[in-house]
C-alpha cells in the first residue's frame, strides 16, 4: 500500500523538459523530464471511452464549452470539454449528423469483416463480371472527368507532360481526400494512370514491369520534387479490393500514420507487386489474373453478400 | 451567429437510444439517438493533446484523482483525469519510467523513417550476413527455450502433436503480448514454427508451398477450435524485417484495430506469400531470396545505420 501510494506521489513530482514524441494522431505524447533530478519518461495517451449505458446517456448532457467550429447541410462539428473542464483546452471532438438517414447508420454501424481468398477463377467467373458492372453503372465518369480536364483542374497537383510521355505511359497526381494538403508528414497522394485499360492491379502482367518502374521512379522524383522531401521518404501502395475500378496508386509519407487503409488484407505494396510479376513464371501475357489473393471484406460489401458469401454456402460455384 | 449558437444547442438535446460502434481502440464512440424525435448521429472522439509547451510543462500537476494500477521495476501505470473529473470516469493513461535510462529515450523519440528496397543482392550480402550475427548472439535463446519446453510452457496454447506430425512441419501457438488474452475482437497469437532452418521469410522456397499451406490451414482450424471463432475472421501475416530472426508467424482478428505493426512497408499477408511463391518461375529451390523486397526501416536502427544508409552514400556495395 506504501508502494502504490508512492507510485501516485511520483507523478506530481515530474519536471517536463521536452516533447519527446506525439503519435497515436497526437492522442498519446511521451514527455522526458526529471523527478528528484533523474531522468524520467512520462507517457500521457487518451483513455477509451466508458461504454457503460448509463454514461453513453448521459453524455450529451455532461459536456461542458461546446464549440461549433462549422457546419454544411446536416453535417455539424464542435470542439467540448468532457467535463467542468475550467481553463483546460477541450479533451473532445464531436460530429453532429442531425438528421441523419438509414445511410448514415449503415455506414457506422459497426460491421463484421470476413476474410476471404479469391482464387483465379473466383476473379474471372465472378468479380471481373461484378468490376464490369461498376463501370457500366458510370461510377467511373469522375475520374474520367479529371483525366480529361473536364472538371478538378486546380486539383491536379501533376500531369505527365504529353509532349514527352507516351499515351500508354501517364498519369496525373492528386490530394487524397483525408490529406489536409500541408502537413508534410502526412503526405498522401493519388497517382491517376491516364490509360483505361488496367482496372485494378489484376491486370498488371510481366510485359507491364518495365512501365511500372518507371511509373514508381518518377513518380518518386515528381513528388519529391515537388515537396521537397527526400524519396525514400515516399511510399506506394495499391488497395486490393480498391474502392473503385480504375488503377490507382496511393503515394503517402512513410511517416503517416497506419491504419486500415494500408493494413494487411486491404493493401499490398505496389514495389512488391512489380517483383513478384518480375519473378512469375510465364511469358510476358502472364499477370495478377493467376494469383490467389487474400483480402478482408466487410459483411456489407454487396462482393461478400453478392459474391463471396454464396461461394461459402456452395449457392455459387 | 444564430446559426451557430443553435448548432451547440442541439448537443444537450440528443436522446441516446444505442452505441452503434466503437473504434480507433475505443477513443471513438458513435451514438445512434433523437432530436425531436427525429433520428439523430453523434460521433465522440478523444482529442489531440494540445502541444503547447507551457500546457505541457503543467501537465503532470494538472492530473487529477491518480490511481496507480500496477508497477514492475522502472515501470508504473496509471489511470488520471485531466481536470477536476469529478464524479466522470479516468480520461487518460499514463505511464511512467523512472529512472529511465537513453535506451527508453531512445525508443521512444520520434525516428525518421526510410523506405528501402533489399535486393536479392543486398540481402545475400549484407542483411543475411547481419542475420546470423543476431542469431549468434542468442537473441533467440529466449525462442528455443519455448521450443525446448524449458521456459513459458504455461504459455504454449497449442503444441502439434509430436506422435502424428513429422518433425518439419510442428509449431506452437502462443498469446502475443499486447493481446489481454481475453477480448476476442483484439486476439492477436504467435505461430513459431519448431524447425530452425527458417530465419524469415526469406527463407521460404516453392517447395515450401504444401507445407505451408497445410500450417495455414492447421492454424485456422486450431484458433477457431481454442477461441470458437469462424476460420475466415482470422488473419496471417508476417513480419519483413522481422524483430527477431526465426521464423514466426502473426494470427490476428480481422477486426483487430491495424496499426502501424499490419502496415505494407512492415507487414505481408502470408497467404499471398504463399501464391506468389506457387507462381514463381523457376525450379523447387526458386525461393523469396530471389526477390526484391521493399520495406521501412527507422533512422536508429542497426540495418539502416550500417547497411542501407551506407549503400546509399555509396561507401558499401
Amino acid at each position: 500500500m506504501a508502494a502504490l501510494k508512492n507510485a501516485e506521489a511520483l507523478i506530481p513530482r515530474f519536471k517536463f523538459e521536452k516533447l519527446l514524441n506525439q503519435d497515436q494522431a497526437g492522442r498519446r505524447i511521451v514527455l522526458q523530464g526529471t523527478i528528484d533530478s533523474e531522468p524520467a519518461l512520462l507517457l500521457a495517451e487518451r483513455a477509451a471511452f466508458d461504454s457503460d449505458e448509463s454514461r453513453l446517456s448521459t453524455l450529451s448532457n455532461s459536456l461542458s464549452h461546446i464549440q461549433n467550429l462549422g457546419d454544411n447541410d446536416i453535417y455539424r462539428w464542435y470542439m467540448a470539454h468532457s467535463g467542468v473542464g475550467e481553463g483546460q483546452p477541450a479533451d473532445l471532438k464531436i460530429n453532429l449528423i442531425y438528421p441523419c438517414t438509414e445511410q448514415h447508420l449503415k455506414k457506422y454501424r459497426a460491421q463484421a469483416v470476413r476474410h476471404v481468398t479469391e482464387t483465379p477463377h473466383v476473379y474471372r467467373d465472378h468479380v471481373r463480371p461484378y468490376m464490369k458492372t461498376k463501370r457500366d453503372q458510370g461510377r467511373l465518369n469522375w475520374v474520367f472527368n479529371i483525366l480529361d480536364g473536364r472538371t478538378e483542374q486546380e486539383d491536379v497537383l501533376f500531369r505527365s507532360p504529353h509532349s514527352t510521355t507516351t499515351e500508354d505511359e501517364r498519369y496525373l497526381l492528386l490530394p487524397d481526400l483525408n490529406w489536409d494538403r500541408k502537413t508534410l508528414g502526412g503526405l498522401h497522394l493519388l497517382a491517376l494512370v491516364e490509360r483505361r485499360d488496367i482496372w485494378s492491379l489484376r491486370d498488371l502482367k510481366k510485359k507491364h514491369v518495365a512501365w511500372l518502374k518507371r511509373i514508381v521512379a518518377d513518380i518518386a522524383s515528381t513528388v519529391s520534387r515537388l515537396y521537397s522531401i527526400d524519396a525514400d521518404m515516399l511510399k506506394c501502395y495499391v488497395h486490393y479490393q480498391p474502392t473503385y475500378y480504375h488503377f490507382h496508386i496511393h503515394i503517402v509519407h512513410v511517416s503517416l500514420e497506419a491504419g486500415a487503409t494500408q493494413a494487411v488484407g486491404k493493401a499490398l505494396s505496389l514495389d512488391n507487386i512489380i517483383s513478384q510479376l518480375a519473378t512469375m513464371a510465364g511469358d510476358q501475357e502472364a499477370g495478377m489474373d493467376n494469383v490467389d489473393l487474400s483480402f478482408t471484406l466487410g459483411e456489407a460489401s454487396e462482393l461478400w453478400t453478392d459474391v463471396f458469401l454464396p461461394l461459402k454456402e456452395k449457392r455459387l460455384q
